[in-house]
Formats: structure tokens, C-alpha cells, sequence
């Protein structure tokens, strides 16, 4: 079966997850990424490009996410495309249009890249298998989809602009233990950077939790399991925290908060099992005092800031990719 | 009495309806469009003039219409222009400031020009009523109204687009035997479709639809009327379907969706009463099985998504006139 | 200690408050204000510089008001700014973000103005003097905070427009009495007035209201108080007008809205009290019949709608002195 976001010839027709995409392709995400990165340095006096210039950029969120769509804005904005917002819950398909008609319009509408982000699994797939079917009919041909993170499934963006913090920080993948630590269960960031780290050839990713919040089969994606902190975080080389949602801290999943905060969260002293040049990663928003300790966010060792500020560099690369395709 | 739309020299200072533009005007906006219509293909490097730079349009939707708001957000990003979106029952109005305050308000930011949304039949004469009175008084000379759908009143953009769209298809109005069905009492759409057809020199409009959905009177407007599906459809060139709001489905004036999709749904094998080669029009959001069957929505003879295209080189059409003004 | 809005060339790092600014800084915000106010005719053809082209303006609303996020998108838009909206209330802080891990995420994406609105006084500050922290740290050198309104302290941008106001119609401001009428305890307008006419070197300010209104020792600011209308008004050269909030009209603090218009609403009858060629002001949105007539409001002596017109001039001239700083 051909991988629903690549063109015939390989390149990059939409990105709906970094599962199936060829390590080189990543690796040109990351290498385009590297050429932007510069270009948001605030003492840059010209940080806009025309690559973009006319077209149109529309955030499609059906599950709201400021943050998120915020980085989108952004990044579209600095390659000069016209940004469209759709809140799409409190729109059309209130009015019991379907989700497709509603692709089906704005895509009449001209958009150029869609950004979608929802709250079910699978659901940038079936707008982009939707506007493929369209394309055939020769009447869009040039519609991309971004997913911008669906249900449990996959936030690539996140897992790409992780990979690029990792690679800007320790230059070589080859080389590296990295730990994905808390709610793997539930989280598509742990999904994305478990399919980026290991595309990229990183040789041992460890995924360390709960077992309530470890799929079962998680081994089958390449990783191993910790279910004790110390033993997994010993000697690695990246710390990735995932967000523990609310909604889990005082359910049936989970004792409680402080429970959980006492044997998985990252304090100094268990930031000290990891290599001393070890560098703490996490997606935001974060819970200070449920999985990550104040002093350690704040500390030497955190990049959270940096990965924040590549997410726009990456997500500048994959528009120009995808708009160039 | 004066065309309150119309300046001294006969040109376009508002749009708050197609009744009373003469016909030449509406074919002056089709032409313009027609240039447009070019610059929204995807195939183009440039989608973008520069006639409405450094001006503002300022979307007043005090009745939310996500769809309506994004074909003028985009229609005026083609232009150069910067917009700005204010859903203005959550501002404003609700600290008790009048309408009226708001425009002046709004005014004397130098907006250039207005696109109004309001569930109020009337709102935006009013409004362009009061913004040339203030004109008179030589402090903002150059603000111009578009109605973008008024209560049941009008909404003549869709009437532009529609008549752009019927003659991009069929080239010349005076042959033309035009059907439009459904729920006529409470539409803004079909008042503004009779208006661009009649003008326009369409020798025979026909409104079908159950007596408890027709105006009284309606006939006045030059149009035949028909309680009879199958009667009203026979021989016609163009099918303008209207949606039929969720509201009036189980209500007082309708026994149920069921029985109206029975009697003036728009199936296929109504559709093949029509001319052979009639096309299917229909404004959006569809309530698919209920006024259209999907299998028309979707066939060869829908130039549905046509429309939504054509209506933003029609709205760049009508600002750029307006702009020119 | 050094005042948080100067670098320690005495330039404008941030806007928080005019007190404490020197003279010589507001009025030079004056003049480069002037320098704007014809660009913004509606007659001249190029209404936009290219003065924060790439620059990212942030209207961080953690109180919504979409007039005054309104004048600062369009005051950034004709600089050439990329504005994101940010409604922070319904954003990452639902989520249990703290503020400031929000506001170093927002840093982290290389904004380069934040334009705060907070219901708490203080906040910007917090805000600022976070900025400058991470700043120091050398990371992000540029991030500039404007201060659109916290709590009941301040409301710079308000306080600089009327300045300008005052001084486009009466050009001296050496000679002039000016009077403040309402509710001046809850109100950061007439904070921001007060500061903003003492330090521009207006000999006589006066405050007018009913003693519950009226913040005891506001005398400190070098104002004269009156609790009698007529007094108050008696000979000034500008009237500038506060809102009387809804919540207060029957609260505690008053016997009744009618009451107050009686003893405060600004009517033609108290206006002639003032000097024949007095001006009056309103910062909006206006309770016409509570704290101010609606033939006053629209009357000759009006210059509220310019007030809103120059608001835009200074709004520029505060983001491009800003950015070049």
C-alpha cells in the first residue's frame, strides 16, 4: 500500500504522522528547519520570507488548543501566508453539516494547507484521503494537510520539533538512550517521538510509567519498558516528560497526583541518575509539581524553552515542503 | 427617491441589495469577478493584488456565520487588505453601548469598509444610513457597507455569486427557465436570487415549495409559482435549492423532514424532469436527505462547490468596486 | 530604583503606567503620534509603514474588550506587524498553566510586543519584570510590554491619546483647567488622565464625583477635589467624562443611575458652565442618559470620536518608539 502522505515520487504530500516517512525525509524536515531557525532570532532584522506569499493557511481546530494553533499562526505568518482560524466546534458543522462538506467548502475556497487538529483518532487521514479522492478529479490539486494532533493517535509536528532539539543539543542520534517518562498511554506526543527517535536511528528508547498508563505491545515500536523511574532513567542522555491530563490524576488509573508525582515525577535527585549531560524535555503546558519538579523545569538541564522556539523553525520547514510539493 | 447604495454618478457606495441596481451594474460586478476568478486558481504563482492595501475591512457579524466570515476574510486577503473579526454580540453592544455607538466607534478607527451579518432585517441600511449622514458632515468620507445577510431581508452577495455561477454555465441569461425550491418564506437567499435573476433579463423564475413556506404575494416579484414539485422542475435549466432550517422541520408549518424530502427533496429521479443538461445549485450548509439526496449533491449536474469558488472572486469583485468608489 | 519602563539610556523598554515618565518621553510619544495621525486620513492612498514588518504583536486579553484589542490590532497592522490574537482566559491557564509559563512560552516563539489587558493592577508589571529577568539571561533581548488596561491602576495608551486629544484642540497645555467627572475610585482612565495632564505640566486638574467615587487622599496627586458639579465645572477649558460602570449604578456606593445623571450626567445646561469653547471627552463605551447627555455626547463641543481616531496615531507611535528601542 502506498503511504497516504507521500507523492509517487517520495516527496511530501501531507503530514499526518511520522510513522511510514523514510529517515531522509525527516532528516530534510530537520535540515530546512535548521535554515529557519536563524531567521527567528529577534535580533534579525528581516524575519519574514515570501515563500508562502498568497497562499492560504487554514487552522481547522475541531479540539481548541491556543498554544498550538498559535505555533501555526506563527510559523505561517513568517513564510507570508494568509491565516484563516476556524473554530470549527461552534461552526458549520453545528449546523449538522458533515465534516466532509465542510472540507468540501473550504477547500472550494481555495485553501492551500489545511491544519488540522481533533479530538478523534484518524481524523486528518479521512480529510486527507477525502481531498486525495477530490485531487483525482483534477479540480484541487494542491491541498495539504498537517496534523496537528488527533485523539491518541499522532502529533507530528511535536515528535519532528522534538527530534530537532535532541539533534541541536546532542548533534549525533546514533548514540542515544532517551526516556519518554509518564501517561504513554494516552499521549500522541509519546507516539510521534517514539516513531521520530527511532526512524532517526536512535538505539534504545525507553518508555518509563505506571503499567495503567503503558499500552500493552508498547514493545512492539521498538522501546523498552520501565516501570521503575530510577532503573529507567539510569544513564540516559534525554529525559522526555510527557503532561499528565487532569482528567487522569484522580481517577481509576491513577492513586493521586502526589502518589504520582512521588514515583514518577522529575526531581534533581532523580534527574541525577540520568548521563550529567543529560538534557529534560517536556511538550507543555506543563503540570509543576505532578510530573516535573519547579527547580528542574527551570534548571540547567531544561530545554523546554528551545523546544518551543524550534517548533517554529520546524513547522515553518514543513509548510514550505509541503507548499513546494 | 435615491438608491441609498448608490452615489450621484450612479456608482456602487454600498451593497445592501440587489433591488433596484440597475443591470448594468450587476453585470459591471460579474465582469470584475470574472478577472478575479482567474487569480483564486491554485495553479497560480500570484493570488494576490494589491488593490485594498493599507485599507481595513472590518467583519460585523452580530450573527455568527463562520463560512460567511471566511469567504470575506479571504476574498479581502486577496486583496492586500487587513482584516479585522468582530463578533460584536459578545463586545461592545452587550455593555450596553448602542449600535450606532459601535459604528462611530468603529468608524473613527478609519475602517474603509463594513461587512455586516445581523439577524435583523434591515441592520445594515441602517447602519449605512447613519455612516452618510455622517459622511455629509465631510469626517469619513469613504466607508462602505456590504449586507452579508440580513434577518429574511437579503443577502446579495449569494445573489452575485449565484448569477456568476448560472452564467458561467449557461452564458446567457435570457433563455433561462430558473427553479428556486423550498423554504422561500424565511430566505434571504431566494429574495436576493430573484432580484440578480430579473434583473439580469432571466425570462422565467419559477419558487416551488409548500404553501406554508411561500410569501404571500411573492408573484409581485415576477416569479410563477408552484406547490408542485414535479409541475415546477419540468423543462427548467437551473435547480436553486434553498436549506431548509433545522427549526422549521417539526414545527407548525411542516409535518416532518421525512415528508418534506418526500415531496421536495431533490432526488434523482426528480432531477430528470429538468432540461438534460440543468445544473443543481445550492447555498449551503446542506442538510443532505432532507431538501438534496446525496447522490445529486454529488453528481455530474452539481455546481455547488463551483459556487463557494466563484464567491470569492465575486466578493473581491464587490470590494474592490466599492474601494474604487 | 530605577524605573521598570526605561532602559538605563532612559528609552522606553515598556509602557505600564505614564507615572513616572519623564516629560520630555511623553511628549516625544506626542510627536511621533502626529507624525501618524495623517496616515491614517482615509483620503491618502498608503495608510501602512513598514516600521514592525515581521515583527509579532501579541494581544494577550486575559480581560476581554474588543474595542481596545481592536485599536491595537489596527495600530500594528498599519505598522506591518503580524498580530496573534490571544484570548487567554479560555487558553493554557484553563489548562492550569501559571502565567508566567505561559508568558515564557509566548517569549519562547520570539514575540516581540505583548499587549496585556489583566483585571488585576499589577499584572503587567509581573509580566515585565519577568521579561527582563529571562532577559538578562540574554535569550530573548526584545520583548516589549504594553500595558492596555489592568485593574483599577492603569491604562497608559487611554491617558496618552487624551493628551493628545487635549493638546490637538487646546495646544497649550501650560494654561488649562481640566475636569474629571465620575467615578474616579474604580476608574484606571482617569489614573492614567491624572498622571498624563501633571506631567505634561497642566496647572489645574480637577476631579468631580460623589464622595463614595471619589478615592480618599487622591488630593496627593496634585488634583483639587469637588463633590458639586456646578463648582467643579466652573470655568474649565476640557471635561472629561469616566464610565460609570453598570455594577455600580445599584450598588452601595450609589442611590440610583437616575440620581447620578441628575447630580453628574454631563447635560447642555452644566456644560455652559465650563469655558464657551470647552471640549468634552469620554474614553467610551458611553451610557448616554447615566453619566452624560446624548446631545452633549453628539454635540459641537464633542471630540470623543476623534479620541478614537488619534487613539490608533498613538497606539503606533507607542509599538514603532518601542520597537526601535
Amino acid at each position: 500500500m502506498l503511504n497516504p502522505q507521500l507523492n509517487r515520487d517520495g516527496s511530501l504530500q501531507h503530514l499526518l504522522s511520522i510513522e511510514g516517512l523514510p529517515r531522509t525525509l525527516v532528516t530534510h524536515i530537520l535540515d530546512t528547519a535548521a535554515g529557519f531557525a536563524g531567521l527567528v532570532d529577534p535580533r534579525r532584522e528581516v524575519k519574514k520570507l515570501p515563500l508562502l506569499r498568497g497562499r492560504s493557511v487554514f487552522n481547522l481546530f475541531f479540539e481548541n488548543s491556543t498554544r498550538t494553533r498559535t505555533t501555526f499562526e506563527i510559523a505561517a505568518a513568517r513564510l507570508s501566508a494568509d491565516v484563516i482560524n476556524l473554530n470549527v466546534s461552534v461552526s458549520s458543522t453545528s449546523k449538522g453539516e458533515s465534516l466532509l462538506d465542510t472540507i468540501d467548502n473550504l477547500s472550494a475556497m481555495h485553501a492551500d494547507i489545511f491544519v488540522v487538529r481533533h479530538s478523534q483518532s484518524g481524523a486528518p487521514y479521512l480529510i486527507a484521503k477525502h481531498l486525495d479522492k477530490v485531487r483525482s478529479s483534477a479540480e484541487h490539486p494542491h491541498i495539504h494537510v498537517i496534523n496537528a494532533g488527533d485523539g491518541r493517535h499522532a502529533h507530528p509536528t511535536q515528535g519532528l520539533l522534538d527530534a530537532y532539539t535532541i539533534r541541536h543539543f546532542k548533534k549525533d542520534f546514533t548514540k542515544l538512550r532517551v526516556a519518554i517518562v509518564g501517561d504513554v498511554l494516552h499521549s500522541r506526543v509519546a507516539r510521534s517521538d517514539i516513531h521520530a527517535l527511532t526512524t532517526l536511528g536512535v538505539p534504545e528508547v525507553r518508555v518509563i510509567g505506571p503499567r495503567t498508563l503503558l499500552p500493552s505491545g508498547i514493545e512492539q515500536m521498538g522501546v523498552s519498558v520501565f516501570t521503575d523511574m530510577a532503573k529507567g532513567l539510569d544513564g540516559v542522555d534525554v529525559i522526555m516528560m510527557l503532561r499528565l491530563q487532569n482528567e487522569r490524576m484522580n481517577g481509576a488509573l491513577l492513586p493521586s497526583a502526589h502518589e504520582y508525582f512521588k514515583s514518577y515525577g522529575l526531581t534533581a535527585e532523580k534527574l541525577a541518575l540520568a548521563a550529567p549531560d543529560a538534557i529534560v524535555m517536556h511538550p507543555g503546558p506543563m503540570n509543576r509539581g505532578v510530573e516535573i519538579e519547579s527547580s528542574v523545569a527551570d534548571g540547567a538541564q531544561s530545554v523546554i524553552l528551545p523546544q518551543v522556539t524550534f517548533g517554529i523553525a520546524v513547522r515553518m520547514a514543513v509548510m514550505s515542503i509541503l507548499a513546494a510539493a
